[in-house]
């Protein structure tokens, strides 16, 4: 007899693969299935495993919960409705601004089906948004800041560093951010500022040149692009691809949120959440695989809709019973 | 015509006093009863608020949840049971050893009356208990550790205090804790080691004399006191009356909770949650309030019984709606 949670990922990138292992590592989870646009390409990688083309949906009959891993900017706004009809499912849609209108559409399309749709979880948005949240609920008009690359390395950006590369005669480069101390400082003192990004963040730019390109004018172009480096302290350093290779790689990322206020008679309040991650994907896929343990808990419990951290009893994430909670945990 | 959600505060000490701040700074609430076994002196202190004897329970049947700001050790296991028969109650009930018995018993007593019973929560057991799972959830198998009074000043520990007070020769005595910078710093490595409490935290005792006193008696008597301060590096300084109530006055208090582990292929995972208080009940006393918050919708829910934090969905802490909190804080 089998009473594990039987997993589909949707989408083998990065975050697939992490959400494989994030399986193997929960006793409560099987792999059921990937859905992929290149199945082959995925077979021939993880034999063993049931592949099949991501229109195949069919094949979700015997699945509990589906892993959205795709994107926010070209997957997600597509496949999370079309899922959602279909299978109880969890994503990692981060388009914040467009969050409410995405939450809106998936609540109508699984109240419809009748399923679970877990969104817009990870870090963050996920346990950062949770945390702003607690935050602001047990300081009552505590303001609360986003730090990012708060270790020494600072985090790798995956959109600052695609935004790189468009830059004619680059040929790879990666962008680490960096919070800047000082102003965690004065957050931490209570002083509550009002920040600009360019004061909390600054930007380190690794790039190889095609051969041949001016240097000079790409530096310029990169320190001027709009909204992405424009508005920071950006340093670019050109180094060779061997060396990005082998001194940047990897994907990892840090944060750190910190509330501030005052409790009572005016005495100071400070709370802080801080994540350092060697891989950002993996620990995207590790957070959305906890939701999917709860996805199906809820569905369980009857319920359908929309669901974000925010909603969800904490518990619902544990492979522990109430019992085990209460004497390992409380 | 009044929708405030009406709470009655069961203890009028240093948390029963935070928990009528946190309702002042609470914009759905009001204060509208409090018990204490002695209303008289209640009274006088702060006129206008309606105080009733703790044994006048009848008084609680215009209130909608009883926040119960007594202690863990005498107050709680007479009084959580008293009014969970009565009316929707939140503690911070905290011998984490007995937690599981009160657990049972409040929530036989909770589920016959039909009343939502939140016990145990403040910042640990509470706010510490959901990071620990979170962290375990987020990170399968990781290792959770809890280090107290990591700030310079380290936190008041009113156990320890109130144990110094007990030596013959001591007028007064405040004792602080202190993490041991190492320690925390091999856990953030992600050496997940095995800590004994003495590798964990020192103790700083200020204590004041009776006159006449044998300092090196007493000295000897603490370092020694098994369970308190034997299985610590304990320091000893004899001070004034004058000088303790001048630099060591209020309740501050801190702790920092580390979960460490790895994702996927064998990345490091490492996440941290601290809370730096300038008052410790106050802290407790704003945490106690939220749940009050909490406990009040789960019984528009319908619910009965016992919940911890580990049961209870964050959006039910905050003030704000769900589509505001989406807006606000993913």
């Amino acid at each position: 007899m089998n009473n594990k949670i039987r997993i589909a990922i949707v989408g083998y990138g990065n975050v697939g693969r992490g959400v494989k292992y994030a399986i193997e590592n929960s006793k409560d989870m099987e792999l059921s299935l990937i859905l992929s646009r290149s199945p082959d390409r995925v077979k021939s990688k993880i034999p063993g495993i049931r592949v099949e083309h991501i229109d195949n949906t069919d094949s979700l009959k015997d699945c509990d919960v589906a892993i959205l891993c795709g994107g926010s900017k070209n997957d997600l706004p597509e496949q999370g409705p079309k899922f959602a009809a279909l299978i109880n499912t969890v994503d990692s849609y981060d388009n914040h601004s467009c969050i409410p209108q995405y939450f809106a559409e998936m609540d109508g399309v699984a109240k419809k089906s009748g399923k679970v749709s877990v969104i817009s979880t990870g870090w963050d948005p996920g346990t950062f948004s949770l945390e702003r949240v607690l935050d602001n609920a047990f300081i009552p008009g505590a303001k609360t800041y986003g730090f990012y690359g708060v270790s020494e390395k600072g985090g790798l950006s995956m959109g600052h560093s695609d935004a790189l590369r468009t830059i004619k005669g680059v040929k790879d480069a990666r962008q680490y951010t960096h919070a800047i101390p000082e102003a965690i400082e004065r957050v931490r003192n209570g002083e509550n500022p009002e920040l600009t990004p360019g004061e909390m963040h600054w930007r380190e730019c690794f790039v190889v040149l095609e051969d041949g390109a001016d240097k000079a004018k790409i530096e310029d172009e990169i320190k001027n692009m709009p909204g992405y480096f424009a508005p920071y302290k950006t340093t670019v350093n050109f180094i060779t691809k061997e060396e990005l290779d082998k001194s940047y790689s990897g994907f990892p990322h840090d944060g750190l949120v910190i509330g501030s206020g005052k409790t009572g008679a005016g005495n100071s309040a400070v709370i802080e959440y801080k994540n350092v991650w060697g891989s950002n994907p993996e620990a995207t896929a590790n957070i959305l695989t906890a939701h999917a343990r709860a996805a199906y808990k809820l569905s369980l419990d009857k319920k359908s809709g929309v669901f974000t951290i925010l909603d969800i009893p904490p518990a619902y994430f544990s492979t522990y019973t109430r019992e085990e909670l209460i004497e390992k945990f409380m």
